[in-house]
């Protein structure tokens, strides 16, 4: 922090609901102070954290940060910001296997909000208690809504799944129904707030359980923050230049988040949309498939995306992710 | 990222420099890609990093954001932004006496910039050679200038060096001339783009090898970002509502960095400057002072900071830290 840089405008807003002396240390104790797991020697407070490594593990690590209006739209409850932001980031752990174990927090506010504070932390740790990761550390900085959380997660030696190690002959899996969350975010644009669609959007669940069931079976494993398509084609990259061929037959039927879209929106909706933080992986033919999970078609050698369609006819898919820049 | 929220100002600028596929994946392997520790099993890439973290070691982990015109000029240099934010964490790290290993990056730019990109990793990378860190991961997103760093290091169990443990007795000491980083930024907001103290504000040298060297012999540590005067007011408090007094007469003459400035200013500098990123530790009696450090005075049972002047007289200071937020 640059202090000759501060002006009036840097000090605590004193409001009616914010003590003067409210800097960014008495921020953090009353909104980010909470139950913290046995691995975690020294929380929030001192330069930095001090934490316990589960023995003969591999950690892995993730960071992601997360605009307002880009990542989120910034009218979206603090609760749901809190919980989306760290359920991002837990999703990337679950695509390589991991057991979640800590994360830090940098936190840009414009100002303090005291209600978006106490919303903000309520949905952070409702998520952070579920998956059993404890918050360690971070800071709180004044600027435009951001959120920046890096996450840490523990796997046995040589087990993490990776985009790589994916074969000709795999099936190809997905850990739920996809779409939701593009329809969600649609919907919420459109003006629409309460549906399963736009719950799917606010809440998406990663699926750290399903990753570390995942250990020593799939072949390749990614989430999918860009879209069925588009995620499978990473993985065919990292692989080795593979293709694959989905069955549109094989697109799950959705009686609840697709329900009232026509056929052709839900095929568009399960294999573009993005947002979802569902894992995408791919079996060897002898395991079975999850329970949950869908199979939606098999790696085959031949580079490209094909769609087998419902009478049979395979057509080629242009794969266009999204542009993370 | 929610695609349907990109629009077309989201998209890669295609200009002379930047060719249109310069996505985000693009920009990481082109400046962000770069040797690694033995310990990274697996780098930026794939959904997160896997690590191996050393046998029997405890973790350390800390992350910092700095924004463009709150934390650095948004005139500096690329390479002293890059080197500048990464020594601010590491710096972290050196205060709990942590070797440093890894650090992941969150890095948000307003627009591609291949030169600003270029001298930024070059800086990035200078200090992380120096300091045997490894960046392993991390994200570009599309906003305001702000770069998010979270930095992760090793120190054998138990010997993490924390802000409590001051004993009243203790020498106070700082691990070299304070005051430069404050002097540097008011020079380079008078205009100054050159001398000892600009150097000093532009690439703050942190002390991981001092910190190291402390463990076991500092009874408390803090690396100095708010001054000398309201970190040793963390060691204190952290430490049990300890006191302490400063000998006026300890403060070093600087031939250097604090050279023309009136003894009064360089005073005021040497305790009240911020963004110096030297360690400050304190001693127990025994212990000799390690070498390019100086003893500035000792913890005393009486609380509050007091100033024994040149004159014998004791007067009563008053601290004041700079707000974070």
């Amino acid at each position: 922090m640059l202090p000759a840089m501060t002006d009036p405008a840097d000090s605590p807003q004193p409001t009616s609901q914010v003590p003067a002396f409210m800097d960014e240390f008495s921020l953090i104790r009353r909104y980010f102070h909470h139950r913290q797991g046995d691995s975690v020697v020294l929380g929030p407070g001192d330069d930095a954290a001090i934490l316990a490594p589960p023995v003969g593990q591999q950690l892995v690590m993730t960071q992601d940060t997360s605009l307002a209006d880009r990542h989120f739209p910034s009218d979206m409850a603090p609760e749901d910001v809190g919980y989306r932001c760290l359920a991002v980031n837990i999703s990337d752990l679950a695509a390589m296997g991991a057991m979640p174990l800590w994360f830090l927090l940098s936190l840009t506010l414009p100002r303090v909000d005291e209600d978006w504070l106490a919303g903000f932390s309520n949905g952070l740790f409702e998520l952070a208690d579920q998956a059993g990761i404890s918050l360690v550390g971070g800071d709180i900085t004044r600027g435009p809504l951001a959120i920046s959380i890096q996450a840490t997660g523990a796997v046995p030696p040589g087990q993490a799944l990776r985009r790589e190690g994916a074969c000709a002959g795999d099936r190809i899996c997905v850990g739920g129904v996809t779409g939701g969350g593009l329809l969600g975010l649609e919907q919420w644009q459109a003006g629409q707030r309460y549906g399963p669609a736009i719950e799917h959007f606010r809440r998406p669940r990663p699926q750290w359980e399903l990753g570390m069931a995942l250990r020593g079976q799939a072949s390749a494993c990614i989430d999918i923050s860009d879209g069925v398509l588009a995620d499978l084609n990473h993985i065919l990259q990292a692989s080795g230049a593979l293709g694959a061929c989905i069955d549109e037959a094989s697109l799950p039927e959705d009686p609840c988040v697709l329900a009232g879209c026509s056929a052709d929106k839900q095929r568009a909706l399960q294999l573009q949309g993005g947002d979802d933080y569902l894992l995408l992986f791919t079996l060897p033919p002898p395991l079975p498939i999850p329970e949950g999970c869908y199979c939606l078609g098999r790696i085959e050698a031949q580079p490209g995306i094909r769609l087998r369609q419902h009478d049979g006819t395979v057509r080629a898919l242009k794969v266009s992710g999204w542009q993370h820049f």
